[in-house]
């Protein structure tokens, strides 16, 4: 028997989870409230809302490369890979992402954050100092919380103060972690300033470059080949199956012994359930097309362009693209909330970010410049975005 | 300008990752190699080693399921569902589990990783003291890590140790969280006991089901419906789609307020591209083949049993079954592997599980009872097992 040694709250079974509508009461105070809307199969409203840059999602060769991959492998992996054996279908996305974005070698994860959470974790130990990028996505922060090293949060962008950090730290290995492209603004990261940082100091590099595949690059190669750092022995990035690709699913891509051993300590390739076929073959799909196309990667840069021109020139704060990502300044939460839901009322889809969402606490309309929108469909949004906006 | 103040290791790029080769010469000496293996699309193998609990990963109206949803849907989600929108598929796949399993509502993850570490991220805080099973999967304890309370390690499968830490605890709220049935033995945990001391001392209960859901219950309905706590206003179930449903996801399963908040505030929910519609369609299809032939939950568990007795009867140490999953010990690391091989030039394929997949060090072969096994290829097993076994 157990003899309670302090008073213990005594709350009813159905009392347990009160304190999850207090919070929910804080949220609505602080006009952070999220619900979930529902989507039609055929939204007729203009989508600059999605990440699917290239417009690949609904591409007939896409989906029909889900259908064909989901018939002849199965629905699901049925188990780690380790265990139940990795197919054809997740060997050849794995040989031609590598072959495609310049990397020795690949290893496919179930989501972008799973090989996010994979990487952080299994290149770095007790003896190594991770220095992180302020804004970088959630994903590589929560990477950062389970692996079992210090973290440095560098200011956001600034290799100088990386180069500091790394200069003065007392342990053997570091690395160094940055988004490509940010998620919220879609700036670039300064890559050849944090490389040379790292290279002065024996650090490794560590690049997300989830918004930069497909958009950048020769043909959408992504941010490493444009910075010359595709192949390099002391460089890895990780990519997402689920933006430009058109899908679900993560990789990381590197020098061979890096993958390798991913695939033997990584947490979340171990123990989690390979990427489902149909998944799988939808990005391989996809990455065929863009292949086959290239000019697929330009035609979204330059309309990201034009969109935030000519949202500048309607009087708005929009960032300076560096991919296919436009943003939009709110005055604050709630008018952003009441700004996207008028938009959508006009007929257009809008990213709304808000705290937590936005690492400098400032709400914004986030835009996508999808590659296969037309000239009158950036005139329309921008049209749209303008007259619905706070004066 | 930077002046280093200590003496920095100056290594070149090409050695930055030398020491992931001396980690793999030491995992080589523990015969703890892992490598992935090629399946072939049309394995000749019996198969004992896949989380296909109900053999449904090629069934027709499954995979038929897949391809459908991706066609109508989309190859992917093209988004997080908070920022793109929630389609009727991924909707009607949350009502549909919620109301299969008894519980008010429910959230679909990308993975059951992503669920359970939104769970306990997101139903914890600095003031709840989680108590966590010792064997638990990775993926509870990755989540544990992650969430911003102390977390206390509690013996395997012992109510009276969790009473214990509950009442002499000084937080203000508990969470107890277990898997239903642990992965690797199979054995189910002792639910109503720990239900009893979270009740006694005000502490909310999760319990990770992916063993259990499509296996145990009434139908497959899971372990919950079983212990009579589905749908209990202080208990919480995660589940995979990843192993009876044949797909790849996870979800939720709890009160409206839980999924609520999860709903706003998990991680993995917020910041993760949303399940690809193809698996949320071939979950939801396995599910409907499986309210519709409902024995097959009941058919797996008989398996099990017939399995495990008959390995038993063979002189060969099995576990006793609670679900679909019966283990047998090996003598070491490198015998099991051997073991798993000379099955599988037999004709066999099982699972091997080593450090650090196993909680208590001790190496298996790991089999599964798939519902669509005959009573000829559970023999056949059998006598393979038993024949290639160590002396
Ligand atoms: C920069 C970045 N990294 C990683 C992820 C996670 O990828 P996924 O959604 O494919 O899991 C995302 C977005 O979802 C992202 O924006
Ligand atoms: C008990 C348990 N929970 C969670 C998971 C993770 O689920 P998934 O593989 O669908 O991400 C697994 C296995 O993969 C598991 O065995």
């Amino acid at each position: 028997m157990v003899h309670p040694t302090v008073p213990q709250p005594t709350l009813a079974p159905s009392a347990v989870f009160d304190w999850l509508d207090e919070a929910a009461d804080l949220r609505a105070r602080a006009g952070l409230t999220r619900t979930l809307r529902s989507r039609p199969a055929d939204d007729p409203v203009l989508d600059l809302a999605s990440n699917d840059y290239l417009g690949l999602v609904h591409h007939p060769a896409v989906t029909g490369a889900a259908a064909e991959a989901a018939r002849r492998w199965g629905g699901g992996a049925t188990g780690s890979r380790l265990v139940t054996g990795t197919t054809a279908l997740h060997t050849e996305l794995e040989d031609e992402l590598a072959e495609f974005c310049g990397f020795e070698a690949a290893l496919v994860f179930s989501t972008g954050y799973a090989a996010n959470l994979a990487a952080l974790t299994a290149l770095t130990d007790p003896d190594t100092l991770i220095v992180s990028d302020a804004y970088n996505h959630a994903s590589l922060i929560d990477g950062c919380r389970l692996a079992r090293s210090d973290v440095h949060r560098a200011p956001h962008a600034d290799p100088d103060a990386v180069r500091e950090v790394l200069a003065t730290r007392s342990h053997r290995r570091a690395l160094v972690v940055t988004d490509s492209v940010f998620s919220v603004d879609g700036n670039a990261a300064p890559l050849a300033g944090h490389c040379a940082a790292a290279r002065a100091h024996g650090a490794a590099l560590l690049v997300d470059d989830a918004h930069g595949l497909g958009v950048l690059g020769d043909g959408g190669r992504g941010t490493l080949a444009v910075a010359d750092l595709a192949g390099a022995p002391d460089t890895v990035a990780t990519v997402t199956l689920s933006k430009s690709l058109g899908s679900q699913g993560g990789a990381v891509l590197g020098p061979r012994r890096v993958i390798r051993h991913l695939t033997e300590t990584a947490r979340t390739f171990i123990f989690d359930t390979g990427l489902a076929p149909a998944a799988a073959g939808t990005a391989l799909g996809a990455l065929r097309l863009l292949r086959a196309e290239p000019h697929r990667a330009a035609r979204a840069r330059e309309l990201a362009h034009t969109l935030a021109a000519r949202l500048t020139a309607a009087g708005l704060h929009a960032s300076t693209p560096d991919a296919a990502v436009v943003s939009v300044r709110a005055p604050g939460p709630e008018a952003a909330v009441q700004w996207a839901a008028d938009c959508r009322t006009a007929g257009l889809a809008v990213g709304c970010f808000r705290p937590p969402s936005v690492p400098d606490g400032i709400s914004r309309l986030r835009l996508t410049a999808r590659g296969d929108l037309t000239d009158a469909q950036i005139t329309e949004a921008v049209r749209i975005i303008a007259a619905t906006g706070p004066a």
